[in-house]
């Protein structure tokens, strides 16, 4: 049965409408590690498709970004996202750390770019609330969540979860505005609904 | 007729020895503008096959970095390159333009790795020393000597001399690469060329 998306009107009528599922990569980008995972929407449902995490050998600085875009690219090609999400970043102490950090992100988007993704960023604070419902969660706080989000058997670990809650804070961010799109534009599409049915009746009653 | 690279011997022995063609791609790397260059290195002739300058439109990090990796792309595939070039940077004062320097050279970086090209990192010490002689040479000095190297009709604009002038830097430490190589090993080549010579010679004599 094809998944349904539920809209709300005012008056309290739920209308479902058919919402094909969408899948999301979230990104969890490091020159050492990095975290990936495909959450799969399905109306009101989130599934974990695949998670893990690329761990980057020692080497120069063009294989190691190399492995990273090469690696997603086939997470990419094998999951087949329809979006991806990469978590803003905020700069670190270290000046070195903050470049080294900056290029294995550019490696990340790009590997999603060249697959021919739009790739949305959110802010970890943005991120903590949607998944955990408290900007300053810690990350097994956000473990946990993302497990139970996603009715995993286990934790994921931290790279990996941070990835999986950058996918689920765009799925709940996609669904608020399709929300809005579908309430902004309710009334064409109730009037293109009725007309639908009154040519299917009008049909079904020259065929009788 | 093919390029030849002259090997010198402590006695005063001049060598030549076909060398193919090689071509260089430099970068220098920028969210805003990437600087690239083509360099051909023929015997002890250099020469510019391609440079510009790719300048990024406003717009989602993911588009921005979407630019730099395919214009570099088609930069490669037109050039065909067997090596890539990049400067290494010293760390901004400001955090932000660092993360977003990193950002665009990982970019630059993945492009060239995605066509097949190991890509090697000199200091901007080196590659002003290598090419102006003098490692805190001005932007104006780089240009200069990157259009008298390279014969060049007018001077490069910065970014594109600040890519040529790192394809030049490696031209000349391949060069010197090749050279130490040649002598560690010139015992054997030689001996494998007076072998060739006397088989050759057995040869012609036999058809005589």
């Amino acid at each position: 049965m094809p998944s349904r998306a539920a809209i709300v009107f005012a008056n309290g009528t739920i209308l479902l409408v058919p919402s094909p599922p969408i899948r999301i990569l979230g990104i969890d980008p490091g020159l050492n590690r990095t975290g990936y995972g495909v959450v799969e929407v399905n109306g009101l449902r989130l599934a974990c498709i695949a998670t893990g995490v690329i761990r980057v050998p020692a080497g120069d600085l063009h294989q190691r970004l190399g492995t990273i875009l090469r690696s997603l690219a086939a997470v990419i090609r094998d999951t087949q996202p329809h979006v991806a999400t990469v978590e803003k970043v905020f700069v670190n102490i270290n000046p070195q750390s903050t470049l080294l950090l900056g290029q294995a992100r550019g490696a990340a988007i790009c590997a999603a770019v060249a697959e021919g993704l739009v790739v949305h960023e959110y802010a970890a604070l943005r991120i903590k609330q949607a998944v955990v419902g408290f900007g300053r969660a810690d990350k097994r706080q956000v473990q946990a969540m993302v497990q139970r989000l996603l009715s995993l058997d286990r934790a994921p670990t931290s790279d990996a979860a941070d990835a999986l809650a950058c996918a689920i804070c765009h799925a709940h961010s996609a669904s608020l505005s399709r929300a809005l799109r579908s309430k902004a534009s309710i009334a064409p599409r109730v009037r293109s609904i009725a007309n639908g049915r009154r040519a299917w009746t009008a049909r079904l009653q020259g065929l009788e």
